[in-house]
């Protein structure tokens, strides 16, 4: 996408929309994680079979039950998570985005660098979480 | 989707095929893997910019220069690796597909189970690599 001064075509400023608007239910994710508020963090998922989530050294969890109770159990956990978000890279292609991202967490047991990848798809003009792999980042690489 | 016995839709039908070509070109990605043929499993990539790539344990890659450099050093290094694969999850959306799967690897090393996730994108109806995560699953989990 290209970005000149008065020459963007209606294409673009589409594709523009379209990536603000992922980014911003991307964040609000991290936000209500951040907030351990469960009910906005699930909202943000889909409801349904083909949802899906890696975590950090976990298998592949797969399901709207499956997925929903990890988080939510997650959450009820005593620790108290911080995000620092950097390198935010967003694709659009259709009814789905993918972002990929660096989660650089605080918590009590330390600080560390997980690279995530959320996948969202828009049904009804509405952006929802369809899946999120994180993978803790080695230090040094 | 629904499959009962001569009740198939057109649509249908279209799915099943739909997932059937991303499954054959997933699997070609790991063949040339374990078969350490570079020319093979790049030509599975798209060569784009907007490719991007997280081994296990590393950060994010992103663009066809970083990925592709990765993917060379790797095949090239001394270890044969054999894929067992399971769990294999496809879905499809419009022009893009993601396939969820437990790559069980033997190695020299000895063995571990990666949970990965590829991303493609159909262009002039061919499915192109976009993304690939790898995760190592820790024992137990």
């Amino acid at each position: 996408m290209e970005h000149h001064g008065g020459k963007m075509t209606a294409a673009d400023e589409v594709a523009t929309l379209d990536h603000d608007a992922v980014r911003v239910v991307n964040r609000a994710f991290y936000d209500a994680f951040e907030d351990n508020d469960i009910d906005r963090l699930l909202a943000i998922w889909e409801r349904s079979d083909r949802v899906q989530c890696v975590h950090p050294g976990w298998s592949i969890l797969r399901g709207w039950e499956e997925v929903g109770a990890s988080w939510t159990a997650m959450l009820e956990g005593p620790e108290q998570l911080q995000f620092v978000l950097t390198n935010e890279h967003i694709e659009v292609k259709g009814d789905v985005a993918w972002v990929s991202i660096d989660e650089n967490i605080l918590g009590l047991g330390g600080s560390a660098t997980v690279a995530a990848m959320n996948l969202f798809v828009r049904t009804n003009g509405e952006w929802k979480l369809v899946s999120h792999q994180g993978s803790t980042v080695m230090q040094g690489r």
